[in-house]
């Protein structure tokens, strides 16, 4: 990376995470069909940034587009959503697109989204270059959402983290994971998390779901996660992290009872659903980490962190 | 109309229709009792413009307020609500007034509302001059809501679009009309339109409800409407348009499968019922329209557009 | 009428309705193709009784039948439902057809039902001799239910009760009267009853609708209508009688504070709908009345009473 | 088979499945621990008939018990619940076991139910002699319920039909199918059939969910099937059938619109949960077949016909 | 007592408890004004037997009756509600009162039950005779119902069980105890036991409320509760035992894991709410109890036991 | 008191009340554990003012926590929340605490919240320094939330309102009052206030609860409170004022139709709970009033009047 998006915290802020100053990086409108561009993920592409972005148009259908950055701040998205060809399956029916992951995973890259094929599931694609994308066998039976994937094998097999849920606004959702010998038969599925009690931890107390790419550190595998609590107005989206086990990616080492950051700002707390923090990609330099993730469901925004200081935090106040 | 209530495109602005940059015009306060003035309905009267006010007052009573303007954006709301006489009916009894529409047919102007009868129904008046107004026989059976006439008769009788409800938050909800050969019994009902599938619409799937008073064109009656999405923090109101059959209004010719116009200014965004844009009323000048449409249930805003530009873009992308 | 049914009151029975002993008069399995008949109407007809009865089908679709019977205890269901022919307009779209009523006005019967189009609403019809049935209007727009005509015009007009609802197991309910001048524009809509508070009269404290065509007294019309309690273990419907002044059928002048008749029997209290009794005929011969009502949502079954008593029984405990 | 369970079609009985006259054929106490005995699932072994059988103790606990039986009719359970042995994994975690099914396949019996594993999801287990049983991985994620193995492996590959679920009563559900290289991971999920319109065959409109395991036939594939309404009162739980294509079972040749059988009788109608029909196993002799079904989620009944006359009914009138 | 109301177990029954074979003792109309009978209570008075009896009128309004007995099985029920005086205060507002409970303490008989009084709370009254009534201040403040009082003071002040509630059909409930000086003021609130997890003993896993007046053994203090599990066709109402410290009954010593008993007779499973069987009174004559249960809330029935047998039943698989 | 929080009523404005300038007072992250603090109440203190905050962390657990003023505007709150020490009780046990209240008796300040034991009930704490705490006994069994205690006893009695609730975002709520002789045992149970009709005041017609401590006036004891309408997007919390009698404060003098302070500013919009303005502490001086409120769950904020301007608005417009 030659550009990493980056901004040193702010004097006199003493939080863990802090926000990008000039946020919220995309805009609702920023391509001519949107209402809406949040909930998306980037990676390290070439001499640059790419992405694959959420972005509902003005009938409000959910459909996910390609884009490049050269900093990481600064995007050009598509005018039109990516259109998949068939990749290990035919049968590539997608009903809607939406909340998209990438990783890079030996020799392409892979997107997972929340695809829906008589309700939502998760949807696979591989590509080369962000302009051709294969779309493969659905991960699982419905209902399913945040379908992330580990950035390597793990025991020689695919590893994906999800959030089983139903067909509504689900109220509730712990996050599994299973494993795959080929990206097109999963199994052996296991439970990782659940929601934390009201009394410990009330954020993340109603519904957790996967948010970025899961990043490799020494410690472990480092995931930043989103948290819900059930107001009387609703549901409130926060972010918190998690440390999995390098080798066992099942168990959890440490979790924050803390949320790393919470809406608060006016573009997290108006917008088309207010009150949402949603992280969907987290790009690592070194300690550095920038995170990008939907606000209030409407824009796309970023908050940097150091890595060690995430992961002490964590274990400082663990649940 | 000397004065008609217009203000150009900005530069660069390629939306269909834009918003007034003094919005709202008509402020919560803007009489003394009232706790908020929205979802009202305005029209050309003599040598200006008069109204129909939805004020609520500080005990949160819904009624309606007559008001007058030289320049349809700047208004005088009367400070005491519209006391009804008997028009075609003793039965009078209105428990509270809400969300009134005003069209002239004929000779007089007549307003429609939810009134108030062991539940929302259609309620109905008239008046001459805005001062005396004689109450009618509500038009159907409770529970109805968004009860809009045409502005003229149809194959000799009257016409009336209306949503039928339930008696609470209704969550559901389709556009029908009704005849009458003398406003005061009512027939022929038949469906109109019903909300889009999810996929193909989404901010129209959960309800939609009759606005403006339609407006005739050369291609048929073009109406605002507004459409209603379930998010998981509540319902959010946006804005289409329908053009419907000038012979047969039954029949939709074409319909906005975008929005016009979606809660996106803080105006709307924030307020007594967060996100949403409650169109009321529309004043054509030729090819110009501005529509009048309350937003967040809180402040009276407009919006401008060129109706032959929302036809193409109603028939580049009809439902 | 040459054989009215009949049974007498049975010895040390003190209630004032009693169950004929042969109840169920109408199996669920009655005609082949049935699943249930249940929630029917008859009439005195040439020398004998007609009705309209619902029977649904084995794959639970709703729809109404013609049936005869000499002594209205034995009926014959003709296997085929009835097939509506164009009345009054040529929309008559049905969905599907449930819970009829019949009654005759001047020089014909009319039958008013629940009528799929676009949701329940009140469907109309007429026949002279229950072979050829002419569909007309619907009533009213969605969401109604329980349509009931009264046996003459009143004032010059139509008019017919009903229960406004909403589109699924609606959880109120209250009954209004509407007046047509010619069987298809309704207007004058009047609140008759509500529900009962729940620490008045319980059995009708959820919802009540109109169950038999008025029957002329000389002291008013005597309507038998249902009643519902919503329990922990699901709706609970009973019957009670009203009287309704006779220039003047807006105005209640006795209403039963205690049911008249209560799920108890096996075949009112399982079924597929457990604990319905539902009032959908009435046939009078003197003071002898026999009310032919639903049970379990299963089967037809008929109690008995002397008007005079059922009217001195509202009298002494009206609410 | 020696003794196939069976009853011949009663004399006047018309229909196209018939109850045997001593069901049911187990009780609710037939072992002592147990409250209820009903969704179980039997099959042919040795000289008789072998059996899985749901049975909730008196602290109405859910488990399966293995059960013997010389003609299909009178059976021996086991007074203790099967205890599971490792199979093809050591994670055999299950918080509660109910609705099995059995069928075999190349060497061994296969067990499926559905299994409490952070919810229920599908448990397979195999034995050989109902003795000693291994289970094997979860089939899926939760939440999933009814998984039905075909007895053979279809283009190679283990096939198993399912219905996905939410965690609590699921107020809908379709039947998908999925396949397995291995009984250990698995992919290729396809929607097979969806719940019925209201309209069409309202029994089986809020949700469906396979029962046995399918029939191989000259015409394809016979599965009995579970189909559900939702009334006033509750769940309502009747039985038809349908006809999956031999060699691509994705594909549903007929579909019975009528239902095959609905709750009627008494030990139907009543019990813990009343109004409930629910399949779990066909055993077929030439064109007879029997059906083992749970009743009220209870007792075990059974229901006979054959096989030709099913799958007329299915063509004559299919969904 | 000279003459205890008891019926040996039937041979061959290997229950701990069982029914009394002429169950049930009290029919729905046996007072010319009831609709149903149950969830009542009864004590030894005098040379023979006193109660207080829930009766719901034909309005389906809730009150209380005295009666008497000779035998305990066949009962006297006066024919008009109890008329409170004033106890202890002189506000004695009753909207409805249900689910009485008696108790003899030092010199008198205290009833308590569920009183209408801006939602269900817990009335307190004393009787001498069961012919006066004083009414006394209600124990704690909305919402609560099923308060059961100690037969004897603890620790010198008066205890009370009870379930605090919400305003409708209350879909959770734990038992609390509180104690009063002197039945006026009340405090020292403490949880005693909480419902049951589902995987543990699902017939109490919804809601749990006291049900007799405790009995005091050498072991503890022994009390007959009710359990509900919420099916998808409604909730079911079972019964079980725990047995309370003598000297501290916040304490839990053993509580039955299986329930006692569950709706299984036909008057159990049917009737205005199906599948209830709620104790509220338990009479002891040395090691003999009988337990007097409301059965589908339509009628009064009676279990027998051994005292011993039940606590055995306890200790061998207790919660 | 020396320095009273004051600010003169702007030029133009006609409110009763209005809002501080600086508002909000007390910032959501203004300790650095902090996610929110609102809810919160003060008194004066020595020569300055004295307070109980809620603070919830970024765990979002709530917790109450001492502070200090010298002139009721700028706030030092301690960084760690009160630690209870055992009062007329040993059983403290406070799963969490929220929403406090504070209020001089004789010679302490007495403390009382929501307190988490098994539910929500009241906490009731004193102290003399706002250092040592001394928790005593519940006031009630769950579920209770705004226990707010009167300034002195009554007739000898210490009082307390507060508003039975249910274990959620409960629905439905008045205000009731209860006594006790000693801070430890109470009865005396009475409805003081119920929510308004909607088309009465439909700010407060979903549920209403006690706000700040009564402030003793020649005409009555002025209480401020918050009123709840349900929106199609959630609760909104507005404020209001009742005159209770002096000697008998079960009885309402006057109370505001219209309510006194709705949500309107954007740190009352918007934030973790939009539009609620919540009350909970009152200082007057003379005729003066400043009002403590949490705005949108997030922060602190205050309002002034006049107290004989409040208390004649209530006359005016009185419920």
């Amino acid at each position: 990376m030659k550009t990493f998006p980056w901004q040193e915290r702010p004097e006199g802020n003493k939080d863990i995470m802090w926000r990008f100053s000039e946020n919220p990086i995309i805009g609702r409108y920023d391509i001519p069909s949107s209402n809406s561009i949040f909930n998306s993920a980037v990676v390290p592409f070439e001499d640059g940034f790419a992405g694959v972005f959420r972005c509902d148009n003005k009938a409000v259908q959910m459909n996910i587009f390609a884009g490049f950055s050269k900093d990481g701040i600064n995007w050009e998205i598509e005018h039109n959503p990516i259109e998949m060809k068939a990749g290990n399956t035919e049968m590539i029916v997608s009903d809607y697109k939406y909340d998209p992951r990438v990783t890079f995973i030996e020799d392409r890259y892979w997107i997972s989204w929340c695809n829906g094929y008589n309700g939502p599931t998760i949807g696979i694609a591989y590509t080369f270059d962000f302009k051709e994308f294969y779309q493969c066998e659905n991960a699982f039976l419905p209902f399913n959402r945040n379908g992330v994937l580990f950035p390597e094998k793990i025991n020689g097999k695919y590893a994906m983290l999800s959030r089983p849920s139903d067909n509504g606004h689900t109220p509730f959702g712990d996050i599994f994971i299973s494993y795959s010998p080929d990206m097109k038969y999963w199994g052996e599925h296991r439970c990782v998390m659940k929601v934390a009690p009201f009394m410990d931890s009330a954020w993340q107390c109603t519904k957790i779901g996967s948010g970025s790419v899961p990043i490799k550190t020494e410690e472990g595998w480092l995931m930043f996660y989103h948290g819900v609590i059930n107001t009387c107005n609703g549901f409130r989206y926060s972010m918190g992290a998690v440390l999995l086990d390098l080798e066992n990616p099942d168990k959890v080492l440490y979790r924050s009872k803390q949320y790393l950051l919470a809406p608060a700002e006016l573009y997290e707390t108006t917008g088309d659903v207010p009150n949402v923090v949603f992280p969907c990609a987290a790009i690592a330099d070194g300690d550095k980490v920038a995170v990008y993730y939907g606000a209030a469901d409407t824009v796309v925004a970023v908050a940097f962190g150091y890595i060690s200081e995430i992961i002490n935090f964590m274990k400082k106040d663990s649940l």
